[in-house]
């Protein structure tokens, strides 16, 4: 049984609320904030306020910020202090960064003073770093307590912290010496030491390295929780998975954006005003027109031939498009490999090597197939007369196009990360541009050689 | 200090095998198959056997299949055997899928009958299924326990499972009825009953689900690990958190290969040879060459536009590439905004007013930016003698294309889903053509109105 918006509104309207919070209480608090963002504002907070306080947080912090923001200033101080107090502090944080200034101030007047203290720590941290999405509620033990000590304390401690599952050991100047998992202590014998049983071999990153790197070691390192410490060892917080997963899924809308050519932003489409996305799209649509400048001053160059030889002129879109579409080809897998780790700086030499092979079997493919496309398709059916020669010009150009464009195609992305650049600026928009003058060019002089 | 596979070749010559294997086993699984995968074949097997037990098996699941493959062929029968039982179900499923026919046999001669089955079990469901990634290894639970009895059953049974830190609950035909997480039982009290404790809404998946589908929920639900059952709501299995990240990262791939207009494939990029890479590639390059044909046609029809106003030539290129870039941007916004779930079919009209307006904004400031450019540089510095009203013409000619490639770019992705096509294959490559044809026969219809 789905419920739809309708059913809510019908629900609220006939002031039903008991069979409302029956039919909320069965569902998740993701579908529950899909409803409550769609639903219209005066509804909102009444229907939020029929949540069970656990599940009403854990709706809350699923919504988008516009509802999270109006749902705050209906609150009395004393609903938004309960709320709060149910948020893990990574959570709390997200929602701060969205946030305006007085709604900030109001939460944090509301929050514990152990929380706003939490709060307060991971917010100083660098936008995109590993200590911005970490939490700092995470269960520490030392390396001398036994296993049922160990298991004592986190019975202790455990019940307000984001996981329990795997447990930090520290030494006395909090320096992270180990780690434990839960399934490990439950396994053990009672009286065993967490020293004896600790892994020793920590995998951890430090507060200020890129998120996107951090992200990545779950995988790398099939961890579910990731140590953060700071520039002297200390543990200062943990990365949980999920916000890993959260951090991998915006890393690569964000690479695709770039790829096609937008500066990237962090709202979801439809979220995003009409001007802001004007905003993230003219910037290199402009640069890549006015570019364009440059092949068209190719063109112009070669007027003789094309006045000559007007059928040629027929062909620039093809040659363009197939230009384009075969360094994108390239551009875009090397963007992603280097994404993944698949290719790094070192194996240049044997990206190009294939990138060559391939595109020599690519372009033999692409002229052959051109050549009988123009006597069969374009003479015979489109009767547009292009002679042997013109289509051999034709062909040969498109084979050495495919082959340039692959080459181009590899070795900028591979140059912008040896410079420091992100790679992923260099994917088909940025290629194409460059392609085109090449076809053109190799076309026009193949065309002044044999043609003219 | 970091080890090079240098180091690990010296180490190996020279015999030094008691400090390489203490090197080793400072290290992380993924780190030494890594270097392992680089390492000339003769010397991974003996490099191999230094691993201690665990350790072996870990790296062994981190390896390149092309390695795996070396190494089972260099292995004794009991030296297989002992690395299989170290393996988790999914791992070795994972590594038997890729492996071939012959050296699938020794795998299982080799694996416990218990193995053995489990394993047919999950190769049984097909490939890009939930059932096709999930364990057969998960802690089941039954609702009459009391804490201590579930803890006792985990203690018991927990070793040889992937995860003890969710369990499930079942009733006497398997039925999944519950979820209940070590923490729970841990925090608990120990006279507690399962029943009382236990989440009784589990979200879970079907085993013929697609595994795509499934890993989202991990996102959506918040979720380390997901049930999967069958037609019957029967528990077979679950999927890890680290099976999701690594489908998700999968699939993305997949969707950038597809919008770049390659065939996906399953191999990273550097252990791809040149005829697959070709094999990948060249459908889309072909197609695309071919539909080029149509646009060839366009300018071939309006030749004596051309012939009477040359100057109209050499904005052909920048015509085209502001038409692609621009429906492109919009696609690939739209494809990837549907992949996670931020625009569904039911919001295209909210998405086709949103580009139209958008689309205008964009068209008249490239429209402005283009004609003061036609003035200032290609008149000025490039004295291309340009005059008012053609500059008029190409620029009413790019506003218009910008916004029929937008509506294009949206419209098409989200068509495609509505006819059951994968919307990646709407990208840029194939917009690109489609708008070429659309911009130029603007351009050709407006210079001939206007300057003909």
């Amino acid at each position: 049984m789905e419920i739809t918006i309708r059913d809510i509104i019908e629900l609220l309207i006939n002031k039903q609320y008991k069979q409302l919070r029956a039919t909320l209480e069965n569902m998740y608090p993701y579908e529950i904030a899909a409803l409550f963002n769609e639903l219209n504002k005066e509804y909102v907070p009444v229907a939020f306020r029929l949540l069970p306080k656990e599940l009403a947080a854990e709706t809350f912090v699923e919504m988008d910020s516009d509802a999270q923001e109006l749902l705050i200033k209906s609150f009395s101080d004393s609903e938004l202090k309960e709320v709060i107090e149910e948020l893990y502090v990574d959570d709390a944080v997200d929602i701060v960064e969205e946030m305006p200034a007085n709604v900030v101030r109001r939460m944090l007047a509301q929050a514990t003073p152990e929380m706003r203290r939490s709060i307060n720590e991971i917010l100083k941290y660098p936008e995109l770093s590993a200590g911005s999405i970490m939490t700092t509620e995470f269960v520490e033990l030392k390396s001398f307590m036994s296993v049922t000590e160990a298991i004592t304390r986190i019975r202790r401690t455990g019940v307000d912290k984001e996981t329990i599952d795997v447990c930090y050991v520290t030494a006395g100047d909090r320096k992270l010496i180990g780690v434990i998992s839960l399934r490990t202590l439950i396994l053990a014998e009672e009286d065993s030491i967490v020293a004896d049983l600790m892994e020793i071999n920590v995998i951890s990153v430090n507060t200020l390295e890129d998120r996107e790197e951090a992200a990545n070691m779950f995988n790398k390192y099939n961890v579910t929780t990731l140590p953060v410490v700071d520039n002297e060892s200390r543990l200062v917080g943990i990365i949980t998975v999920d916000d890993a997963i959260e951090v991998i899924e915006e890393e690569v809308t964000e690479d695709i954006e770039k790829m096609a050519a937008i500066v990237p932003g962090d709202k979801p489409y439809l979220k995003t005003g009409v001007f802001e996305t004007w905003m993230r799209r003219i910037p290199w649509l402009l640069l890549l027109m006015i570019s364009a400048t440059f092949t068209g001053g190719i063109i112009n160059s070669f007027e003789k031939a094309l006045t000559t030889v007007p059928i040629l002129i027929s062909f620039i879109p093809m040659l363009m498009d197939t230009g384009g579409n075969a360094g994108g080809q390239t551009s875009v897998t090397i963007i992603r490999s280097m994404a993944i780790g698949d290719v790094e700086m070192r194996d240049i030499f044997r990206v190009i090597w294939k990138e060559l092979r391939t595109s020599i079997l690519c372009g033999m493919t692409l002229a052959a197939v051109g050549f009988v496309k123009i006597l069969l398709v374009d003479n015979m059916i489109f009767k547009m007369n292009v002679s042997y020669t013109e289509a051999f010009v034709i062909c040969v150009t498109i084979m050495i196009t495919v082959i340039f464009a692959k080459i181009v195609g590899c070795v900028l992305p591979m140059f912008a990360k040896r410079i420091g650049l992100d790679p992923a600026v260099m994917a088909s928009p940025f290629i194409t541009t460059i392609v085109d003058a090449i076809s053109l060019s190799i076309f026009f002089i193949f065309a002044t050689w044999f043609l003219l």
